[in-house]
């Protein structure tokens, strides 16, 4: 749905990638988050996407598909509002977003090492849209351009 | 009270602006934004906003008046000292800092055309403070410099 | 932990400053923003860091080493893996953390001035990581880089 509004601009990649740091696993955060990236990659933008503490548990893979709740300012009313916009299939699950988003441009997603830890996750244990593990040196090395904490 | 510490700089308007993704609609973080927002445009630098989620429904124009909370973490106490502080008339609401930071600079307000799809809303019923509507593309496009996520 | 993983690099300090607006007071958000500022300092990057809000309370000299809570989606499961890491000695707190990033680069910290007046605080108030209070316009005139609202 996304992506019927956009065309891919014919332009150098010289940009500066877009950096998001996703820390939240609520199913509205995650998308508002996988929309931006879905609209920079067909802008040709870089992206490069990190994941911390709880957006990182989000994609486990045992966990991505399952309700992740909303932001707790949705109250219950914004909950159903969310529930009833996804089971209407009028809306992309955000992971459906950020595969698109990863087939348009250049999208890389990278689990924080220390979050990794922290959770006691590998590698095996994450959906197969996440590339691999970085340490936050790595991540800031190549944050040249915004970085959105989301 | 934020306009009297600040004096507008002669200075070239040819920085890249800020884009302000606002995402959550409680007071205290709009009132974070309102302010970041008076301060950039005082500095004369444009700034683009992008109304999503609960930031958008609090700019409906039945909405925007109403008390609209504070994060989850204020507890009661920091719920109280908000509307405290907001009855005592020492500080702006949210919605006027954003009509002077409009006024003292080139600050734009579009809502999120996903958002608005979500909510069953049309420009009509948002607050006068918006400008329009726009998709994430066209957002994405203008946003060469910072984009804060809030 | 984290300073084992980096090695400051040998660059010119000409890259422009990040500037990480600390809203919250959680625990885990204080330690993302903590995390980023000891890479983005290792780097050899500026960090400027302002404090508005549940994080200015966080700030304050007897608070600092209070437990702050998770985020609300972190849940019981989440708030017991948080004070358990916290209690296994195997991270650092985000006091620590910053601590470092200030001996290892240039990193600043400073309370929101609009915050002080609204918790009633002054500097004598902060603990010593902070530096002094800056109003939005100060701020924002540093912030020429990436702008991070955590």
């Amino acid at each position: 749905m996304v992506m019927q509004q956009i065309q891919p601009r014919e332009q150098p990649a010289e940009e500066a990638p877009i950096s998001l740091v996703l820390f939240s696993g609520t199913d509205d955060k995650l998308t508002a988050a996988a929309v931006m990236a879905v609209g920079a990659a067909a802008m040709g933008r870089p992206v490069n996407i990190f994941l911390q503490y709880w957006a990182l548990e989000a994609f486990t893979a045992d966990s991505v598909h399952k309700d992740h709740g909303a932001s707790a300012e949705a109250g219950s009313d914004g909950e159903k509002l969310l529930s009833d916009t996804a089971a209407s299939g009028k809306t992309q699950h955000w992971s459906e977003l950020l595969a698109q988003a990863k087939e348009v441009g250049d999208v890389q997603i990278h689990a924080c090492a220390l979050s990794m830890e922290m959770f006691e996750l590998t590698h095996g244990d994450l959906d197969p849209l996440v590339d691999g593990v970085q340490g936050v040196a790595a991540f800031m090395l190549a944050a040249t351009g915004p970085i959105v904490f989301i």
